[in-house]
C-alpha cells in the first residue's frame, strides 16, 4: 500500500537501495548460529578497566570541556596525537591535516559529498568494501572495477581504467575487506606514480593496518606519495586521502576514526561536517586521547594481534583439514577477514542459506562487486568468534560444501 | 592560488556556502569576551556525578555490549525510554517510531536527505535556525520564509507559502531559536489543519521543550496532529516529524538526539543512517539509558530551569534598566536566546564588531532570515553565562548601544 510519505522523497533515495547486507546480517543474529558475517572486533579484546580509568580521569579533571560542544574538526590534542602517530611512519604533517570522524563510515560519506557529482567515475578494486559503495551510491557514483588477485589490486590494470577521467581512486591496501589480501609493495609504488601522472586522487582506508599478523609491514600509499611528491615539510600536499580508525584498536562502539589529508581538503570535509553533525562526540574524542597520549594503544594492539592471530590460524588450519580441495581461500597475513572461491558455477547465496540452516554463517561475495560477478565468492571473518567456535563453525561449513561440491 | 583539488569538488560544494557565523564566533572565543553569541548550555549544571556513576555502572555491567557496533535506529531499551517519555505527552507511540541520531543537526541533515530535492521549496519561519539552514542548502533547498511576531509564526500567512507546493514546513514551536517566541495553541492547531488540507508534512524542532520557566506547557504540534488524525492506535502514522535532544537535558558533548515519526519515515532515516555513519556511539547511547531510566532527567531538569530562569531574568531586568528605549527585545518563556530589534537602519554586523571591541558579543541577526532582512536585529544567548557576567555584558552592550542610538 502506497502512502503520501512515497511521493515524498527526494530521487536520491532510489540510489540509496536496500542494504541487502543488513537484511541478511539479521538472519545470522539468531543466538545459536555461528557467525563468520559480521566484521565486529572480539568484544574479549576491549580494553574496560582502561575505559573506566579514562571516563573517571576525564570526568574528574575536565568534565565541562569533555561534555561541551567542540569543533568540527576534532578534539585538538587528539589530533595532535595522531600527527605524531603519522610522523612515525615518515608522513610528516600537522594537526589541521587531520580530521575526526564518527567512525571511518562518515569519512566516506563526506568524501562522496565533497567530491562526488551524480555520474562520476570511481576506481574500485573488485572485489570492494561494501560500506563504501553504499555511501558513494547516495551520491550517485558510477564504478570502474580493477581486478585484483593474492597481491591486491592489479595496477597493470589500473591505467585503462584511469584514461576514462574517475573523480578517484579507491584502495584497502592492508588485509583488505573482504579479501584479506595485501597490495604488494611493487603495486603500491606503481598506484602513486600512476596516479600522480593522470592527476587522480588515491582513498587510502586503513582500518587494518596496525593488525598485522606475519611478515614486515609495508609503507602506506600516503607515505610513498609523500616521498615520491618531496612533500618533506611539515605539512603534507599530495595526492592521497588516508583513512584509518579506532574502531579495530580500542572499541567501534566509540564511534571514532580519522583522515589524513592535505589542509585544503581537510577544510572541506570539516566544512560537511558542520552540516552533518556539528561534531563528533567531545566526550569519546577525550576519551580516546586520554587512553592513547601515555602509549596505551601500542601495548594493547599487541594483545589483539595475538587474540587474532590464533584465530586467523585456527581458521586457516581447520580449513585445511576440512574443506574440499575444490574450494579455495586467501592467507591474510593480518586484518580481520579471508575470502573464499568455490568452483565456478557454484552459488554462495545459496550455500549461504543452507549454512545458516546448519548454524553457521558468512557473507556471500557477490555484493562486494559493484558490477556484477563474484557469485561463487564468500567473505569470513576470523576476529569475532572464539577458537572453539571457529573449529565448530568451520567443520560445520566445511561438512556442507564437501556434499554441495560432490552433489556438483 | 589555485590547487589541483579545486577542479575536483562537487558542485554541492558551491551551495554549501562559507559559514558566517563560525568565522564570527571564533571573534568571540578571545577569553576575556563575555559571549552571549554560542547557544552552550551552562557547564556549571552538566551532572558530572551522575555521568561518573553510569560510565562506571555500563563498563562494568555491560562493557562489551556497549563498546561494540550497534543498530542504525538505536539502542533499543534508549529508544523505549524515548517512547514512554512521548506517551505522557499524550502521543501514543512504539520504539520503532523513535530513531537516535549524533545530535540534532544530523537528524536536520538526513531530513535533507530523505526528502529534498535540488529546488524544493522549504517553508520556515522568518527568522529561523541557521542550523536547519546550514543542513538543507547542501541538498539545494529554497526557501519560503513565513513572517513571525510575539507569538511565532503568523499562521494566517502560510496558506499563501503553502499554495506554492513546499516539501515541507519546519518551524521550532517552544522558545524558538533564534527569537526565543512560543507558537500559540490556536496557531499550532490552524498549522495543523492547514497542514493537513495541503498534505504537506511538519517538522517540529523541540530542543527546549522542557526548558520552560513561567507559563502553562502547551501541546506539541505532533500531540495535536495525532489527535487531529485520531492516530489513537500504538503507532503514530500522522503528519510531523518531531525532533528532540538530550544536548539540552544532560549534555551536547554526547551527540544524542531523537527523531519522532511515522514507521515508514523512521525507516527511511535509518537507511541514510547506515550510509552516513552507520550508528550513534554506542556507549553514549547505554549511558544516556543509564541516567534516564530512574527519572534522574527529570530531576535534573528541574535544576537546569531554575539556573537559567535566574539568567534569563537578570538578563531581562538589566536591559529594562540599561537599553536605550529605542530597542526592544522579546520575554522569552524558556529556552536559551532572546531576540533584540534595534531601530530601522541601524545595523547589527556594524554593532557587533564595536561590541567586541568592548569586550561583549552577539549574534547578527541576518543570517537567521534565508531570503535577506533583519539587519536590524540580534540573538542573545542567556544560558551560557553566569548572572554577574551577564550583568556585566549587558551593561557594556547597553552602553555602547546608547552612544550609538544617540549618534544616529
Amino acid at each position: 500500500m502506497q502512502t503520501p510519505w512515497e511521493y515524498r522523497y527526494a530521487n536520491r533515495t532510489k540510489r540509496m537501495g536496500s542494504s541487502v547486507i543488513r537484511e541478511l546480517l539479521k538472519l545470522t543474529e539468531q543466538p545459536d548460529i555461528i557467525s563468520f558475517a559480521g566484521g565486529l572486533p572480539a568484544p574479549d579484546v576491549f580494553p574496560i578497566q582502561q575505559f573506566k580509568e579514562a571516563c573517571n580521569y576525564v570526568l574528574e579533571n575536565n568534565g565541562p570541556q569533555a561534555l561541551q560542544y567542540s569543533a568540527s574538526e576534532g578534539y585538538r590534542p587528539l589530533r595532535e596525537m595522531i600527527a605524531r602517530h603519522t610522523g612515525r611512519y615518515n608522513v610528516q604533517i600537522e594537526p589541521d591535516n587531520v580530521f575526526i570522524t564518527s567512525g571511518s563510515q562518515q569519512a566516506l560519506d563526506f568524501i562522496g559529498r565533497v567530491f562526488i557529482n551524480q555520474g562520476d567515475h570511481i576506481v574500485v578494486e573488485s572485489p570492494t568494501y561494501l560500506g563504501a559503495l553504499q555511501a558513494w551510491n547516495a551520491y550517485g557514483a558510477q564504478y570502474i572495477s580493477v581486478p585484483s588477485d593474492e597481491h591486491g589490486m592489479i595496477v597493470d590494470k589500473l591505467e585503462e581504467a584511469l584514461r576514462i577521467g574517475p573523480k578517484f581512486i579507491y584502495v584497502l591496501p592492508n588485509f583488505q575487506n573482504p579479501t584479506g589480501t595485501t597490495l604488494s609493495l611493487e603495486r603500491r609504488q606503481q598506484l602513486v606514480e600512476l596516479a600522480d601522472r593522470y592527476g587522480v586522487p588515491i582513498i587510502e582506508d586503513d582500518p587494518y593496518g596496525q593488525l598485522r599478523y606475519e611478515g614486515e609491514h609495508l609503507p602506506s600509499v600516503v607515505m610513498l606519495d609523500s616521498k615520491h611528491q618531496n612533500c618533506n615539510g611539515s605539512s603534507y600536499t599530495g595526492n592521497v586521502i588516508y583513512m584509518s580508525t579506532f574502531s579495530k584498536l580500542l572499541a567501534p562502539g566509540l564511534r571514532l576514526a580519522w583522515v589524513v589529508a592535505p589542509k585544503e581538503v581537510i577544510r572541506k570535509l570539516v566544512h560537511s561536517k558542520q552540516a552533518a553533525d556539528l561534531h563528533t562526540a567531545t566526550f569519546n574524542q577525550v576519551v580516546a586521547y586520554e587512553m592513547g597520549k601515555g602509549g596505551f594503544i601500542d601495548e594493547h594492539v599487541k594483545v589483539i594481534r595475538q587474540v587474532y592471530k590464533e584465530r586467523r590460524d585456527v581458521m586457516l588450519e581447520t580449513m585445511d583439514e576440512l574443506f574440499p580441495s575444490e574450494v579455495h581461500w586467501t592467507h591474510p597475513e593480518g586484518g580481520m577477514f579471508l575470502w573464499g572461491i568455490l568452483p565456478q558455477g557454484m552459488d554462495s547465496a545459496e550455500v549461504f542459506k543452507q549454512a545458516v540452516e546448519r548454524k553457521v554463517a558468512f557473507v556471500p561475495g557477490a555484493s562486494f562487486h559493484p558490477n556484477g560477478g563474484g557469485q561463487n565468492t564468500l567473505r569470513i571473518n576470523f576476529s569475532y568468534s572464539n577458537p572453539d567456535e571457529i573449529r565448530e563453525g568451520i567443520t560445520r561449513l566445511g561438512t556442507l560444501l564437501k556434499e554441495l561440491v560432490i552433489q556438483k
